[in-house]
């Protein structure tokens, strides 16, 4: 869609004036010309995102831009996401028994609106086995038994085997173990069916119809250690009515859940999201 | 603005086949003609909405109505709540510091937004006594004192001198008592600045911006002895963005502050609100 | 999901006392428990969608209803829709290039959340044939063709060979003949990929993009002769960035359309909209 | 509210390689340190917002910076604007008769949210001069005569009078001149209370009506010769249900106006804004 090739650089770092003329320094001595800049402080630390076109760029790999950068990066101690070439991302996704985040990935990929690939789909149940097999998606039903470690080292050789970068909880309802998120050694993304902090854990519609909320939501997040606690991408609401049960909550916040997810796994995919401090950092 | 002069009626009561057709034949029988019906059940009860045209409505006062509809209200007991004539409802307006929603109300009601009458203002700080001076209602100013009883017993005796029939707390940011509650016996309407039931309590903008919350949001509620967990009755939200600090999410939040509160006062003078099993139902 | 099987009653005439007791005393009588009534007035014109319990209901089939109800219909002249029993719904869909409505649709239909039958979908492209054909539906390509006119005789030939319900065009970009409107004598829900009554035609993204619009949206509609002018169903937006260009708007665009054009297909197998005067009617 | 006090400077013009450097290497050179920065390239053209602290900023005045970076300027040949000290920016109001738009500034001014001087209002009728009385603010009522040129004259006095930096149209419902409109030489603020382009002209809420659009709308725009078609700053909708007519959507049309024309002036005052081919950047 966009004639020319871009790549983008994500830094955060301690604030030192002159930092953005040193960067855009750097990437004019090789002849990048910069797109889209979007920079700002925060309590004495400065993070920002810079794009530009690759056409007359000098520099050639990743490598070879790391190790020209590395004494600029140690100068100001530069923590850095490169993005260079549009290597697509490989994005495995888990689900239970709601499958409505899972299609709506899997179609968006399917007439090309989110540019990434799906090795695998894993389901602690077998419900929608079919559905996944028609995307022509490998599918791995790996039952929720007593022993969990065991469980949890069926989804580690997957997402080893896979190799992914990273992993999309497309409403999977089982808690992932401090060593699993550690193991997988890569971002998860969760989507959690309500408005967080509001209705932190597993039947939040439930706990909205009984608090009489007027306004129900959806929060994609990245998953920490602690239950519902790590960092906010995204949050949508939709609007609802007294005469609404439970039922009807729960489809309507469908809406909500799929529309955070996707934005959530697109903005990662984009290199356009920094944590700090248990918070996002979200470029346009 | 409407040319035709209207009544209606609240009713809620356990479902019983018939009742819409008793209610209905009652008002018709005496030359109503129903403009407006919303009705529905929930759990076994029984909740309507009625507006009729009063033009050649041939009961002419509020006692004749109630006494000719008791036999009714008996068979199905029936709990209701009737406006039959336009009288402006009185409601009595407390605040602290933050003076937006309290100016927001007066301006509405200067310039024949909102149709009610205003007999006072009472705050706890003398900060913004000139401004509402300016709109010619009279300011009680009764600070904080150790002894709370003596504050609150101020507040009582203002609200019985001018009778009110609604207290709406306009960011009004000490508790109400258990006491005081009832001893004003009237229905008082609070907006807290968050979207409840996320961060309760006196700080909520510094809770969202740790947080990194994507959305903030208001409530306005019905005051009940528990702090922050009466029936609500609107909630709105704003986009934020991680460039705000906890100052920019005030200033974005007094917007949403400013409509769940006209909301909730709006409705409630139009008679549209029915509170029940500590939510509440709004009709159009 | 609810326990209690329903009907319901769509009613529209001219506005005379007695109409809601006459109808429910109806239902009353043949043992019918009101669950649901909306019902309201506008230019002495009488509206009203009633929904009952058919737990008891003495009247057991549609014929034998209407045979009961006539002499209340013609004394009050009205025009009326009844839903008695959960007969499925047949929705023909037509699409072109654009395929995200139809996947979305098909998507809802696979999961249980949409309660249709699709029997078929027309494209005059075959770009997307395989797509549809995973979810087991016969795809029809129709290529246009000079002659508009045979191009149309097959499409009415379909239509009529699967007696469809409804047709519903999820993004096709082909203007319908009066004549085929005519001839297929069934409502035609269309989505319109702008915020109605801005950007009529072809290309409203790039028109928006032309004049600098801060909100995108979408509007489905009924299909009338004029281009684009049927009653409108349901609109939404999106807000949008001085930096997005067309082809970003388009992408945004699509969840709007997606989001209207499913309420417009769900609110109109339930029963819930009247057309009158060029507008609709929703009913909750 | 910020403890350190910022200048900033929009930036326009050709796309060339270097441009960030350049202007982030002079303002380092005079000892600023960047807060927040925005950029991106539209069909070769650059734009840019730049923020910086100025604590140590050794440029103490305008004169000397327009100087000091004249020979940048001419290099890329650059459009800017430059808030270089924090002055009170002199805002005009004028409006007819509906005084929402009105009060809400005022009000926002008295409660200290939006830091602006206003010398006057002005209307061409005499309905509300008493509450702008009340916020001590000259009123002049210059009733619409025949001659419109006398009439443009008066308010074209009062302008060059106060010496303001900006008009603001809050629901002023009298086309101004070609000739006016270059006399004031200053940008004019205007609120149209439709979701242009939708419903130009005088009468956009019995549009809307008769549309049965389900969403209304607001904008402001600067004003340009032609009516209703300049630079669109903000746009905002609201829901409307099939039940309300004119009167009802007028009054729900009120808070998306407030909304948007507060917004307006707010980004001007800010220096957040450029005008670009009939188009608004808005920087945040």
């Amino acid at each position: 869609m966009e004639s020319t090739k871009k790549a983008n650089l994500l830094i955060s770092c301690k604030d030192t004036p002159g930092i953005v003329k040193t960067i855009t320094g750097f990437l004019l001595s090789h002849n990048a010309n910069i797109a889209n800049l979007e920079q700002h402080i925060e309590n004495d630390l400065f993070f920002m995102r810079i794009e530009w076109e690759l056409d007359n760029f000098t520099i050639k790999n990743r490598q070879e831009f790391l190790s020209k950068f590395s004494y600029i990066q140690k100068q100001y101690d530069i923590t850095l996401t490169l993005a260079l070439c549009n290597k697509k991302i490989k994005v495995g996704l888990l689900f239970s028994r709601e499958p409505h985040c899972l299609i709506d990935i899997l179609s968006r990929v399917e007439i090309h609106e989110l540019n990434i690939e799906i090795p695998f789909v894993i389901s602690n149940f077998n419900d929608w086995r079919s559905i996944v097999e028609k995307f022509n998606i490998p599918f791995y039903y790996i039952p929720t038994k007593k022993n969990s470690v065991e469980h949890e080292k069926e989804i580690l050789n997957i997402v080893q085997k896979y190799d992914t970068d990273l992993l999309a909880l497309a409403r999977y309802m089982k808690i992932l173990s401090q060593d699993l998120i550690k193991n997988v050694n890569q971002k998860i993304i969760n989507v959690h069916h309500s408005f967080l902090p509001s209705f932190i854990g597993a039947n939040p519609y439930d706990e909205a119809y009984k608090r009489g909320v007027k306004l129900i939501g959806a929060t994609s997040h990245y998953v920490t250690e602690e239950l519902d606690q790590g960092p906010i991408i995204e949050q949508s609401i939709q609007r609802v009515k007294h005469i609404y049960d439970t039922t009807n909550l729960k489809l309507i916040g469908r809406s909500c859940e799929k529309e955070v997810f996707y934005f959530a796994i697109k903005k990662h995919i984009e290199n356009k999201i920094i944590t700090f401090n248990n918070k996002t950092i979200i470029f346009e």
